[in-house]
C-alpha cells in the first residue's frame, strides 16, 4: 500500500458508519468512493451531511456509485453495511478487491470478518469495532452524538490473535489523521468478544424492554440481569479461546453507569423499523459457545426474544 | 363440616377468580359473604355481574363486607385476592378462621398456600389451581370468557403429598354442584409446579413481548424458548422433589396450539396497569430451585425482566 495520505478508499453504505467514517477520511483529504444503493439519487444531488459533536462534515459532490463497476481501484474498503445486508456485501464486496486489497469490516457481532472473506479471498481482512453513537437521520444524513473511537483488529482465517500487521497500520494512521481515535488490538476474538459482553445485554435488553442504557443500569433487577449476561458472554469468550480479564464485567457496568442516556444501535434499528442484527449480535455467539460445549441460557433467551419482535415488524417498517 | 349445600363461605376479593366461583357457589344456594374493598359500595348498590361462557349470573343483592367483623363464623374462606396484595391477605384472612376452618386458596404461583396457614394457623388450607381465562373489567363486573375448571389439593405444611382430604372431597362437592368442573389431586407441590409449567413462559413472555398466546406458540423461536423454559420449570420441580411426567411439556405445548388466542392474567394485569404477579409465578419457583441447587437461568431472566417492567408502569397504571 502507498504512503499516508495517498490512500483511496471505497465505502459500501453511507449509513451511521460508513457515513461518519467515510466523509471524515474525505474530509482529511483522502479519495473516498461510496457505493450506494437506497440513497444514491440522494447523495448525488445534494452531498452527504454528517452532523457530528466533533465538528461537522459537508461533501456537496463526493464520488457516488451504484455498483462497483464505475469504482477506481481502491486500496482499502470500509465495509458500513448492517449484517441484515449480507445480500449487498456478497454482490458489492468482491468487484472492489483485488489481491491485497485491505477490507475494515465495521460491522456489529461475530463472525463478520469471515463472511468478508468467504465473498473476497484476495483480501487483507480487518476488522474495526465502532464504540459511536452515530445515527442514520435520513438520506444521505447522519448524526453522530457521541464517542467514536474504532478499535481495529487484523483478522486471521484460523481466530487465533494476527498481531499488529503493516496494513492495520497503515489505516490506523489514515483514521487517525482524519481525527478518529483508533485502539489497534492483537486478537481480533478477544476484542470482538469483548465488545459483546455490552452490546449482547445492552442491545437486546434495550430492545425487548424498550428502555435506555441508564434506566436499565439503574434498575437493580435488570443491572443484575445484564451482570449475568455479561458472565454468560465471558464465558463463551473463555471457551472459545478468547479468554477476558476477569475486571470485564465489572468495567463496562461502571463505564454504563457513567454514560450519559444511549440508545443502542439496535434501539436505533428497532425504533426505525430496520430489521434487528440478531444473528451476528445474540445468535452466532450463542452458537460459537455452544458448539464449544458452554451454552449461554440468558444470550439464548434474548436471542429468541429478539428473533420474535424482528419477525413481528418486518414489512411494517422502512429500511 | 355440615353436609352439602348447607356450607357458609366467605370470599376475599370479587375480582376474576373470587367474584366468579363465589358467584357460582351463591347461584347454587350457597350462602356467601364478600369481603371487599374498592368494590364494596358499588357491588352493595349495583350487585355483582359475571359474564360468563357458561351462563350469566347477577347476584343482586350480596353479603357484602368491608371487613371480617361483620361476617358470620363460615366454613371456607375463598382466597381470590391476587398475590400481589399479601398485606390484605394478612389483615382479612385471620378474622374468617376459627379452628378447622376451611381455606383454599385460589391464587397463582408457588408459596401461596404457606403464606396463608402462616397469617391463619388454626385453618385447614387448601391451594386451588384455576384455569381459566377470566377477567374484571370493571367494579362488581367479572367477564369469564373460557375454561373454568379448577385443580384442587390439599396443604401440609412439609409439602409432601397430603392425598384426597375430607376437607377437600366436601369443597370439591360443593363447587361441582355449583357447575365448576373440578379435578382432585393428591399432591398439591406436584399440581402447582405442573400450573407453572405453563404460567411461567406463557404469563411471562406474553408481557415481555406483548404478545398472545398463538403467536407465542406460532412463532419457532418463542415456541422453542417456551420449551426450554417448560425444560427449566420441569428440572426445577424434580430438583424440590415434585418430578413431572416427561410428556408434561409436550402435552402443555400441544394444548397451547389448540387453544383460541387467550390473554395471560399476567397480560390482563399488564394491560390494566395492574401489579404483575412475578413473585409468585416467576420468583418464587427460581428462589426454590436455586436452593435446591438447579438454577434456571431463563427463568431468571424473565423474572428480572418482569421486574424491570412491574417497575417502570408502578405509579401510573390503576389496581
Amino acid at each position: 500500500m502507498p504512503g499516508v495520505g495517498a490512500r483511496r478508499y471505497a465505502v459500501l453504505g453511507a449509513g451511521a458508519i460508513g457515513g461518519l467514517y467515510g466523509a471524515r477520511l474525505a474530509a482529511a483529504g483522502h479519495e473516498v468512493h461510496f457505493v450506494l444503493r437506497s440513497d444514491l439519487d440522494h447523495v448525488r444531488r445534494h452531498g452527504l451531511r454528517v452532523e457530528s459533536v466533533y465538528g461537522d462534515v459537508l461533501l456537496e459532490r463526493p464520488h457516488v456509485h451504484a455498483d462497483p463497476t464505475t469504482v477506481p481501484e481502491v486500496d482499502v474498503v470500509l465495509v458500513g453495511l448492517k449484517t441484515t445486508h449480507d445480500a449487498a456485501l456478497a454482490e458489492l464486496l468482491p468487484g472492489l478487491v483485488r489481491p491485497g486489497t485491505v477490507v475494515v469490516v465495521l460491522q456489529n457481532g461475530l463472525g463478520v470478518e469471515a463472511r468478508a472473506a468467504a465473498v473476497a479471498p484476495e483480501a487483507v481482512v480487518l476488522g474495526g469495532m465502532c464504540f459511536t453513537c452515530s445515527n442514520r437521520v435520513g438520506p444521505g444524513h447522519v448524526r453522530h452524538l457521541d464517542y467514536g473511537a474504532i478499535t481495529l483488529a487484523a483478522h486471521r482465517p484460523d481466530g487465533a490473535a494476527a498481531g499488529i500487521t503493516p496494513e492495520l497500520g497503515a489505516v490506523a494512521a489514515d483514521l487517525r489523521a482524519a481525527a478518529v481515535e483508533i485502539v489497534e488490538a492483537e486478537d481480533l476474538g478477544a476484542a470482538r468478544w469483548r465488545k459483546l459482553v455490552w452490546n449482547v445485554p445492552f442491545n437486546g435488553l434495550s430492545v425487548v424492554l424498550d428502555a435506555a442504557t441508564d434506566d436499565l443500569v439503574r434498575h437493580p433487577d435488570t443491572a443484575a440481569l445484564a451482570a449475568r449476561i455479561m458472565d454468560e458472554v465471558i464465558a463463551g469468550a473463555a471457551a472459545v479461546g478468547h479468554p477476558l480479564p476477569a475486571a470485564t464485567r465489572d468495567e463496562m457496568l461502571d463505564l454504563t453507569r457513567r454514560m450519559r442516556p444511549y440508545a443502542t444501535s439496535m434501539k436505533l434499528d428497532a425504533d426505525a423499523g430496520r430489521p434487528l442484527e440478531v444473528e451476528a449480535i445474540h445468535a452466532a455467539p450463542a452458537a460459537a459457545a455452544r458448539t464449544a460445549g458452554v451454552p449461554l441460557p440468558s444470550v439464548e433467551v434474548l436471542r429468541d426474544q429478539l428473533r420474535f419482535i424482528d419477525g413481528r415488524s418486518r414489512g411494517t417498517g422502512a429500511d
